[in-house]
C-alpha cells in the first residue's frame, strides 16, 4: 500500500471513469458497490474533493446518505466484467462481491471497504450534497440523460485516503 | 496553439488551483478576469466538465449568468502578481487587464478571451449550474468559507476547448 496525493492520479481516473469505477458504501452491516461512470476531482474549499453522482433510485443511496461516507475504486487495468455485474445489477437482490468476485479490502482511514484488485482507491467523507435540479441543467442532456427523471444527487466527498494497492 | 485533451494537464491545473487561476466572463461588450482558487474536472453525462463557484456578490458573476460561458487559464509558471491584482480589485469599478498587465486573447471555440502567458486554456460552455444550499454543507466548512453567507453558485462548464500556448 502507498498513499499518494489525491492529484497524482487525475488522468488516469478521468479516462478510466467513462469505462467504469466502483463506488462502494457501507451502512449498518451491509455493504454495496456500484459502477459508475461519471466522477470529478478538484480543490473546492481549500480540500481535495472527489465528487460523485447517485440516483436516489439506487440501492446505494440509502446507504451513503445514512453513512455519509464513499470509497471509489478505479481499476488500472482490466476488471471490465466486474464492472459489468456491478452496473447492471442491484445490490437490494444481490451480493454483488459475490456475483462479481470481487474481493473488499479495508479502508485505511474510513469504516468503508474498498474493491481490491483495483488498484487506485479514494476514501471520501460527504462534506456536501445536492439533489439536481433539473430545471438549470441544458435540456439537451437533460433529455438525454433523464428521460424518466430520477436526477442524481451530487455528493462531494472530503478525500481523507488515496493510495496504491 | 495546441489543443489537448481535457484530462492531459489535470495534475498541472489541480496543483495550481489553490494558487490561482484565471476565470474570464465576457458579455455585452464587457469583459472581466477574475482569480479562482477552487474547481474541479471531470467526466459528467458522458462529458468533460470543468466545474467553478462564483459568489453572487461577484462582479462576474452577472456577465457569467448572462453569457452563459467562460473560461478559465490556468499558469504553468509565475502570474503570481497579475492573479493577485484580479483576486484583489473588482471589475466594477477597475479595468483588470489594465491593471494587472493581462493580455487578452481571443478563444477558439467560443466569444470569451482567454488570458494570454497563462499557457493553458480551457473554454466552457454553462451547461448546469445550481446555488450551493448551505443547510447541506458541513458545518465546519460553512462557517470557515462562509462566515457572512454569500454562498457560491457552481457552474459545470462543458469543455468545448482546451488548448496550449
Amino acid at each position: 500500500m502507498q498513499e499518494i496525493t489525491f492529484d497524482q492520479y487525475a488522468p488516469q481516473v478521468l479516462q478510466q471513469l467513462p469505462k467504469g469505477a466502483f463506488l462502494t458504501v457501507s451502512h449498518g452491516g451491509r455493504d454495496n458497490t456500484m459502477t459508475i461512470g461519471w466522477g470529478s476531482l478538484g480543490v473546492i474549499w481549500g480540500k481535495p474533493i472527489l465528487s460523485v453522482l447517485v440516483r436516489p433510485s439506487r440501492f446505494t443511496y440509502g446507504l451513503l446518505e445514512a453513512s455519509g461516507e464513499f470509497t471509489v475504486s478505479v481499476p488500472l487495468a482490466g476488471m471490465a466484467k466486474a464492472l459489468g455485474v456491478c452496473g447492471s445489477k442491484s445490490g437490494r437482490d444481490t451480493d454483488k462481491f459475490t456475483a462479481a468476485g470481487l474481493q473488499k479490502l479495508p479502508g485505511i482511514k474510513l469504516a468503508t471497504p474498498v474493491i481490491g484488485g483495483a488498484g487506485l482507491h479514494y476514501e471520501c467523507k460527504v462534506v456536501f450534497k445536492q439533489p439536481m435540479n433539473p430545471a438549470l441543467l441544458d435540456a439537451g442532456i437533460n433529455a438525454a440523460s433523464y428521460p424518466s427523471g430520477d436526477h442524481h444527487t451530487i455528493y462531494y466527498g472530503l478525500i481523507e485516503a488515496c493510495w496504491l494497492e
